[in-house]
């Protein structure tokens, strides 16, 4: 297990951990975490490692992108001192390209994608351990448009993980996987928004990523 | 124009012409087409044709396959006595091999679906026009797995259609056309239900075939 | 075709045009150009000249008269730097007079009305187009003290048009050929506000005038 | 004062005396006689002539025509025992025939709607009194398609109601005053159903007939 | 008739004349005068005067007291304009008195009730003519604590009334001869807000003031 | 304490016991036993006489007279085999006098309803005990012909008690004694349906009465 | 009796007071005190005591601590005067160190409650009387820890009574004693919200500790 | 892994599996399954296994005891031909006698439960596997009275698991050993119903039992 005790672990992301998540910081019983994939980390904690106390915080907010996350980063982690920071985002980056194709002032290019992430890295001081959590699309044909800007944005997150020593939890590769079974509309509508059985497998890749479980 | 004046063109099918059509058929007034391509159709008939009158009347329902249509043939078709017939059905044929893979009693199989299609031609007598509208999934990708399996029935509909004699109306082609421009995220979030501009593109396709519009 | 490529088609009215439209502006995924003709026109744009990458922006208001318009001006047309400007405007202009007979406060007169459509030219600067859309009553009887009043306001129009060099789209017309064939009650409960075939119907009235599609 | 002590007053007819009436017989205390003119003559009655007693009952239901009231006739015309019986019908036999006009098999002709109003006379024996109250439009162009066709019935309605010795009550007649001082956008949406000045109109225009009250 | 054509008839009180009533200002169309006694006048003016023209404007608000109308005297009577002002209020100065015994606070002797009213009355200027309408309760027994409170109030309206030349509208007067023939619990359930009966009762009763109609 | 350990205790009457009980028996956990006295009953007897374990349930019925009580007798009293009855019925036999002046084939006269208490205990057979719970109205005025024939009703219930070695609970006295400090609209709106206040104030009535507990 | 006449009673405390109390001062008629003990506390009151007067005002707030109280203090004590004031609270400075174990900055220690409730008694001034209601939990094993906890909590507030002067209302023993006759989950779903048989025996502990009611 | 290839998995009981599963069969996409346990152990299955091919379906009802599951075992078990069963039953045989003391009809004594397990052995053919889930209470306190009884038919429920060769699966134990670290109140309000983290639990639990997971 690699986090410390009695530590917080915040998430920020968009709608994949927002999911009805409480305002303004999701947390603590009832629905406060919402019903995606945080909440699944957070039982997941409690169950397999609860002599640990670690305290999930969930701020992903539905439709955000990278640059959306960094207008509200003083306020969502700066002022919350998280110990261990996990960032989920890039679809709306990318997705809006495609669903919204004349809407091009809110497009976020991969430059700035990756600008805004290293962006993150450099104006949070004081984390004990910093996760990015990768943008995917349940679709498993890479010459698809979408996929293959995905897997672009993919790679420059990998990359600035890389450079700055944090971890890169390869969420793409994890649907590749199950997908080898089942067609992704067994699981989405939209091919992004997982059901239950997504959500836990979101969680348990982070919980591999943090040594809480292993496969 | 290819229909006679003052005839009756029913249309039977699934959620994709269903849309909110009232009960027991829907027609007329309001809402009664509900908000899919037979009220696009209408609209269009309307317009272009008004010396026609021809009354359109629509009986799609939500999630039928071609085996749940023959089910209702008898008050949904024949009491109606239609003029023309138009026979919109196949999505739901395949669409449950992916979404549902463990309930196989629940799957129909090319070769049934041939053969409900062509139960369909037997039973249907006095028409004076037939038309199969086609399955189709809005993604261009010919191999993926749902795709591949649509278009297999898409073939099956118009063998049949081509034996019996009656008009094959090609969505999927009208569709890929339209897909060289946006990608399909754009138009819809499952792939097969279409936005107001999908049921415009159907409509048109359908009038096209009917020769109430040229290209 | 008469727009240019990759342009901003914006369109400011009345009740006519909003039809549950997103605020501040409409336009893109979902109900975001609202059900009306707006809508349809973005659809026809889409599938008939997807080459040209027309961009629809809706701001039409429910109840809005030609003064309401020049109200809002500055945030709904100026600050959205249109290339294309379209103002359907003037039904609620005369309306008031006769369904809030005692509400004379409210009331616009033709004068009032020519001159807030002239100052509507004035103050919008660098245009590639100007479209008029005409007012309307879904009514055949041009004695009917409504309908003579809406004749008014519409030839008020035609006349700012042709002074200005802009073009003049005339659903009165398009409407009263219509009406040839159907009596208005089968399109309108209160002969203002269309059903789908009714915005279908202006929509290409409008398609026709940019050139989008012929007769 | 025509009507005598203590009797039962039944008003059978469509949505303009339906307005939410209670089922299945409309009357007493809230809201059982709706909102329409069967509720304004029930107060005009209590107010001018408590002493009188007359009990108002409530059958009309939206929707009806002369043909739909037959059908209901045994329970809710003969069971009731009526002393007095008004009949508000021919709106909708005329009405179909143009917001319908494809659904002929609905449609009543005048002579079949003259046929049924007989039969209602024909079958309802022990009435003290009897009430043909005509149908109308708002509209004042006579030349109106919708207009003349509600003339003829009004007419049609005017004869029966003579060669059987009842009483006609000229609603049009009432609108038509009315209207050279207001348009009728003021009073209604749709020309058919009444504002609250409207049922007032209506119940006194029922009650001069009955000689409860004088102009 | 004694007011004037053109002129406007701006009626301010509590729940009586309140139900529904638009903000801020009731009037026109729909359920702008909302469903009481201003509606009802409204529709008498129209039926019986139509020639004068005259303009109905309400409001009313529920739960007012005297003291509440003139915390809003400025802005619901002195910036309308009216021509004619109709009072009506008192019964919530008494009713607190009996249904919140404990709440002295908020009680409102009669001395205050006749200062505020005649305050009414020295700062609005300019009216062509003021009526007031008395408090009520539809109670017969004048032995009664609550009855016997409004009839203080009652007389106390109808002395400032008669001291300042205003014509006094008597409605518990109407009340009473009304409950002669029918028990207060057939028109209302809490002895306060009339049905629709009570609303036509109260209308006709200022029309009768105004000299609209005559008994 | 009158009652024997371990009984049932069943309340059968109208709207003042209902107060949305369940259906088709009324007891137990949550809002089974509704919000009216009946339930405050059954909390008097958890509290001061737990060890006696009776067991309290609800079948009283909005609206319902003493003619309605019986007609569904063998259900509602019969089967469920009550060690103890208490009927509170009569305010609905007198109230539609009042409130639906010409429905008069509905009153229930105070000999019917005798007629109907007296049958009531010539069929139930077996009870330990059968209490009447009396009619009351909460208006002092003995005078008002609501009250008038409400003491009427009481008294001949308390004389069917009487008659039949029955205990008859007073209510009207309990209400009237509480009236000498409060008005009557204090507690409720239409001096039937009493506030929470009220309701405790019946069920302690009824505690009194089977000695639970004292003044 | 130890309350004077014509005093006022101010309730603050957390949700066992709240359940729907009228914001921002619950009392008066309807569901202005909620629907918790102060609503029956006021009907004891106005029944066995109706000579004394005495005002119920309520002001408590669902999921308040002793801090949360201070922070209202002035606006919800103070500047409403009370003659009596009631302090129930301290379930929630208990619950959130069991239901939320990991948000420890919301946690209010037992020493700093004891130190709240010392400041409420010194910052308010001429009371006639201060009553502190105790915590508890509807839980009979003292071990658990969540009862241990509260009653340290309990003791706490009783020392702080002691001290002052004050009357502590010993709730939990009032409950413990129920519980010897029912398990807790027949009154509760999560052993701190009572059901109205709970809130009945809440407000009769405290009716029993102002001398109105005996044993 | 215990399981055979494509077998179907029926889950039967009471409320903790049923959670919104949908009619007659819960099963397939969205919300089909519920979001309890079952839901869970479907995505475990999913993820650890998809090779297995299990299909699980879910019949748990709420409110449910072992009587009650007997009367729908025709339909709900026998004729869905499941390969294994899981019975999740007994804690409302229980639950009643402590929130519906009075309610002795409905009680299941501890024998009764034992007698309706081994029935539901008995007239199960063809299984290859069954699988007892054990009902428990989230209380720790082995002396409250509740979780004793629970204790109780937990062990009779073993017994019946033993006697017929079927595996019992001890939820009580796996959740006294959560209860180690936290507190009841931290997953469910009722000491019954879950929170997500105890669905998760209950899936884990019953996927170790089949082999699917290890520790």
């Amino acid at each position: 297990m690699k986090l410390e005790k009695n530590s917080k672990f915040l998430i920020i992301g968009d709608s994949i951990g927002d999911f009805g998540r409480a305002r303004p910081v999701g947390e603590g019983l009832h629905a406060g975490l919402g019903t995606g994939f945080p909440r699944v980390l957070d039982s997941i904690l409690r169950i397999k490692g609860p002599e640990y106390g670690i305290r999930v915080m969930n701020v992903c907010t539905s439709g955000d992108t990278s640059k959306a996350l960094l207008e509200r980063w003083q306020s969502d982690v700066i002022d919350l001192k998280p110990d261990y920071l996990a960032i989920e985002i890039g679809i709306n980056d990318v997705w809006r390209h495609f669903d919204e194709p004349y809407r091009n002032e809110i497009f976020i290019s991969v430059e700035e994608y990756a600008a805004n992430l290293q962006k993150m890295v450099d104006i949070t001081k004081g984390l004990k351990g910093l996760y990015f959590i990768s943008p995917y699309l349940m679709e498993t044909n890479k010459k698809d448009a979408f996929r293959a800007m995905i897997d672009e944005y993919h790679d420059a997150m990998k990359a600035v993980a890389l450079k700055n020593g944090a971890t890169f939890i390869d969420l793409q590769a994890a649907f590749d996987k199950y997908f080898e079974h089942f067609h992704p509309v067994s699981m989405s509508w939209d091919r992004v928004h997982p059901d239950p059985t997504g959500h836990l497998l979101i969680a348990r890749t982070i919980a591999l990523a943090i040594g809480l479980i292993s496969e």
